[in-house]
């Protein structure tokens, strides 16, 4: 049977490509998509505003009477929006994923409780090859010990406008956890003297129209091992979307992240 | 206290790199090196002999009482002159690590056994980087899944007469222990037609110098992850005997390969 | 002042994204789309068609009337088409841009005599890094010599049907014109012995959905340099012929390729 | 006949290397060794000393007569010795190769000078594939246009005390020259907004044992171009000497760069 699924911020940029890739998967179903009370599109369907043709999927402001009908709830919106809306969808007993970023400590600290009412799947990136990096990361920087030394090179378009990328320091933020007293630093110029044994440095690009490359770069005697994951398209958030409502449609309760969603496949 | 070790086949490619490395090693001393009763350098200096200075290590084809003094022997000879060496050494209680390629399925059984008495380390490569390429192989492609298609590049110097290289192939064979129905393909030329899902391709290039790379390539929609090992050197091999001795010196018995001296650090 | 261009092919995937990047260049107008007597959008309008909104770009079968208001053809038809409509655009004094391929020796003398007469530009691949990789690639071989080892690896998409690509043809026939004697091979298994110096080693990768990538390798005794063209989309070959109108709208007349396009900048 | 040279600082780290791969040269014979008057290997074979067997080739410090029977002076020495020695050596009409590095506005003066007089070749860096990238670099700049942005990727060891390295400012002086406006930076953190189109970045990372490898990546729309050069040893700078011999010990006079040994090539 399909899993309903309901997408909340379906007219931004990830639920947009959301839909369009729901709409080619056999085994789900849109049954709404949520959009602020004075969106323009409030009405229409959602499919034909996509230019995917009549389906029938309203675009509403109405939460609770969309939510109702449907399996799983998927949250692109506000932190606030987002955590009204989980609040009203673990009531019902719906399973949750959530794709909204920027919630403080206490917001946190709300989803994981709704993690024991129901199931609720939340990731700051969606993208599986982003993610199978982090989970890799810990045991390259085991395993290869002390000896070598860590360095990482993103890429991106040149209009991004912090740095480094999120994902960079995230990685940053991974190896640091598996090995001790490395610290960040992001340039070299002048008279710098011989590289400190504890330096993990951050060099972040901006180039042309780069979607997104991270290339963590460990070398020690005459070794040397690189691992880049590089992003085509936006679409690969969206891809692990599709991933993450397939994982959590049977899960009774808990509180997961791509992590688990991927650990699945190492047993 | 120093860990006193005997090379057999110290005048070998392997045997020199792995006398100079120890050389270095605060923690390790070399008491003799072992070669054949009609090799020049019998009863010379191994240490003046690579150009260190005298050492008053003997180059020697006396092996038993060589290795009466030792703690470890260190083995870069043929499966031959191993498999009557280690006998020897396992009767004196002597570690064993094993550099020797070319064993048959017998003289595995019989290092094996050798394990049971004594502990024994064996690796056809002891190179650190690879070994931990080998180790995270199969979660990369347990973990990027079906939808993604493998690729090997290797990259070796003009003068290898085959290909593609035994570490590729080792690649390789892990890769389809981790993903079933995976066949090996060697290049492609003239109408090809789609890729076939269960294609995984080793490409072999052969250029200049260069000691070695492999590079495993996953490509799904929009995503691409790169892992690449390359190696400067030869000393790799013998960067990772040293640790390999210092990981079996205070191991009672026990066969082990260079993923369990990785593995203990994972812990 | 604008130059007034037609695009013959419009609605096919090159004449489509052409279209959409001339709709954005402030420099240029397309005034007319053609397309075949019964293709079902004759009489629509070319930008509403395409999601741009209506700006009264009629899509019509008219050649000689559309072209007659313009001062630049753009041709992406069959071979056929395309010498029928050159002849009448050339003989009203309009410039000629080509991306058709498949002319066989003939199509091309024809071209090639209408070069006489008018400004005609014609390129197989449109893409501006493709053609400053042809434009490059003989001088790297020639700088670095014949102790250098020369190899191709291409990575493209997996329903790709044909191996190697166009591209990475093209570029081993500019190497081979750069330095004798050299042969094609396309992979390598087995006991192949130490690689022939004449060799010039293809490797074909199908992976994914990879746009286009030809990494170009040289290695001789300790170094290497690599050369490597990556492709985001196919919009790449859209650009370049928006740099050829503006090329070609001031010529008198002339037979000219990318190459032409980009040695101007040379200047 | 095979060309007669000196080589002056022949036990320096550059003099012996050049020495080695001379002894290799069936078109070189080394005559002598220079040396200071107080270096403990006076009087010694410079073949004897390097390991390599005697030879009878004498480590001297009486410049005057070594060089009276040479052909060729090679120099790597300090700025003052080697303004001495060249004075001399053209006095008697010798060729000069100089690899010496450090002088003042002065002391390239003179050597200019001396140019006129005999054939001099001087080059900071005597790597050939080094020389082919700063030759090709403005080409690719002039060819790829202002829509590009261009960074500077550095790898170098962990011992390395300056950074960015000679060769990457070389590089970024030289993309400077053939492309007006840009300006250098080394780094980026923070919320440094949008990318200024002038940006020049370079980017020094700093791992394990790393010779030296630099990165130029151009992208633009949906295309990217890099140019990889990577050296696997210190002994390109002395292949580049060994090619200089070969070209000087004709010419008359001149001043002259491992720039015009290359260009040769291309005619």
């Amino acid at each position: 049977m399909k899993v309903k699924i309901v997408i909340s911020g379906c007219l931004g940029r990830m639920g947009e490509r959301i839909a369009c890739l729901a709409f080619n998967a056999s085994d789900i179903e849109v049954i709404a998509g949520i959009e602020k009370e004075d969106h323009p599109s409030i009405g229409e369907d959602l499919s034909e505003v996509l230019g995917k043709g009549r389906r029938g999927i309203e675009i509403t402001s109405d939460f609770k009477q969309a939510i109702s009908k449907s399996d799983v709830l998927i949250e692109f919106t506000s932190p606030k929006v987002t955590l009204k809306h989980i609040q009203v969808a673990s009531g019902l007993g719906k399973k949750i994923l959530i794709g909204t970023t920027g919630f403080d400590e206490q917001g946190i600290q709300e989803i994981k409780k709704t993690g024991s009412e129901t199931a609720v799947l939340i990731s700051p990136n969606m993208s599986i090859g982003v993610n199978v990096m982090f989970k890799i990361m810990p045991q390259l920087v085991k395993l290869l010990g002390e000896d070598y030394d860590i360095e990482i090179v993103e890429l991106h378009h040149n209009k991004k406008k912090d740095a480094p990328s999120g994902t960079a320091k995230k990685i940053a933020e991974i190896i640091c956890d598996a090995r001790s007293n490395l610290k960040c630093t992001y340039g070299r110029q002048g008279l710098t003297g011989p590289r400190d044994k504890d330096e993990l440095a951050i060099h972040a690009l901006r180039l042309g129209d780069i979607t997104g490359e991270h290339r963590i770069i460990f070398a020690g005697n005459d070794e040397r091992i690189e691992f880049i994951h590089s992003a085509g398209s936006r679409d690969i958030f969206a891809e692990g979307v599709i991933l993450g409502v397939r994982y959590i449609r049977d899960k009774k309760s808990g509180f997961y992240t791509m992590g688990d969603v991927l650990s699945q496949r190492l047993r």
